[in-house]
């Protein structure tokens, strides 16, 4: 029986996962990120009861995904100083023995959508996660988007509501898209956690609008197919709904688009994108330039 | 000896052209665009002494180019209305009886950076086009960047500078960057022709600034490893190294990039990146999904 593995790999905790050939996950588990080399012991001890094929790993980033590069695999400049410079790639591969495919956190919950889930039987799609930080992983055209360096969209800038007098959090941009709207934004313009607001509080709002900003900026410059939201702070029930609102605000009609309840979607995998984004990578042995099946 | 066709197709002019399998143009001339049944036929008519193995047509837009649709090839939405549904691809192909692959305006300077031109070797690529109007086309990992439609970069929106008070020219959008930047609204702001203005005057530090702006957003969405800029209002020399100044102050370190001399260059092929990436489209029978030759 052929296996594979999965490795989520985020800031606070990393989540290696086996499944089989029919993407049925049968093992999971987590590991708090602690120092690297600790972590990944921890990681592939937990591989070790399973035969694998191949690995794919979202990981946290920045990370080097030039495959012309030298420091390949290899985290950059992060806040979590053990990590930096670290080959991760390379060091789980030392470990495991088998193919490791890489790419970011927020490339395999796209990649999740784009093989198993809403975003399936397209060629071109966006999948923001909005969480602690603001990113996105792109497909255009059966590939992810990975030029120079892998997209860093949570740091584009937006038009600020002039209501809104929130400084941002963004320490290189302060008021970017991440700076005015990822969680800590959020929780930190309302003076209390997100999770405690009325669905009616003007901070919805304002969230709201600088995501619907972020829909329409995608949809200018990759058209795609659908967008998609997840992360964290998409558990309000009430935010997609005010995208969707927001969103011809800034259209203003110029892009023929789908219905906005099929171009402006959740997350369809019940936190599972990740992970079958992963197990795609692996799957197809997949380097920035593959392209996808479908 | 095979030959390939060329067609440059603007709002104001047709650039028809014929050159030989090592790219040299034997042969070009200009029509200007009038009715469209008057138009092919002038350029077939242009045609009759080749034997021509295929055409690449360089349309200006919006156009359809889904592969899938039932109106391929038709011209869309367009203030030019004898255009509006025109099937310009079919009707090439009927009146030529080879070949035609067909993309946009921009798309097709893009190409020609990219196969012939400063873009050469790199994967992932973005040239705009600020004139009469602003474009952009984009290559990621080879291929154009083509989903429900293709990109229309020139209606990202931009943060206006305070002591910039003009509303700007976009009928959609009124103050998104071609309503701000274009080669009209420079002229609209400044009172007289862009080509009048001082090297000094305030206008082109705005210009500089939203084009900046223009740069910093791809860079964040697309990661090219070059941003290219051609047109006619970039034929004013202090404008670049403007645009280079400025980019900074929206990046503020965090992309990390090549100089700014390499990140952000002119077009390179003097005015022919178009008709070279119309024979780029014809070697190569490029439709979106085609991964592009290097």
């Amino acid at each position: 029986m052929t296996q594979y593995g999965a490795i989520e790999g985020g800031g606070t905790k990393f989540v290696p996962a086996v499944a089989d050939e029919d993407n049925q996950i049968i093992a999971r588990t987590k590991i708090a990120t602690g120092q690297p080399e600790a972590t990944l012991r921890a990681i592939s001890a937990f591989f070790d009861d399973f035969a694998l094929t191949a690995v794919g790993l979202g990981s946290f980033g920045p990370i080097d995904l030039n495959e012309d590069s030298p420091s390949y695999g290899t985290i950059l400049n992060t806040p979590k100083t053990a990590w930096q410079g670290y080959d991760i790639v390379g060091e789980l591969h030392q470990r495991l023995q088998v193919p490791v495919f890489a790419t970011t956190d927020v490339n395999v919950a796209c990649l999740g959508e784009y093989q198993f889930g809403i975003a399936q039987g397209v060629r071109s799609c966006v999948y923001f996660t909005v969480g602690t930080g603001i990113g996105a992983g792109a497909i255009n055209q059966g590939r992810l988007i990975q030029g120079l360096a892998h997209p860093e969209m949570g740091h584009m800038r937006v038009l600020q509501d002039p209501a809104d007098d929130f400084a941002g959090l963004c320490p290189y941009h302060r008021n970017c898209l991440e700076g005015l709207a990822a969680g800590p934004a959020l929780a930190a313009r309302a003076g209390r956690p997100a999770g405690e607001l009325p669905a009616d509080d003007r901070c919805w709002a304002i969230e709201a609008d600088y995501l619907a900003q972020a829909a329409n900026t995608v949809s200018l410059l990759l058209a795609p197919e659908v967008i998609i939201f997840g992360g964290g702070v998409m558990n309000q029930p009430q935010l997609l709904p005010m995208i969707r609102n927001r969103f011809e605000r800034y259209n203003q009609g110029y892009v023929d688009r789908p219905p906005l309840t099929e171009y402006l979607q959740g997350a369809s995998l019940h936190d599972n994108q990740g992970v079958l984004g992963c197990l795609a990578l692996a799957q197809q042995g997949m380097v920035p330039s593959t392209v996808l099946n479908q």
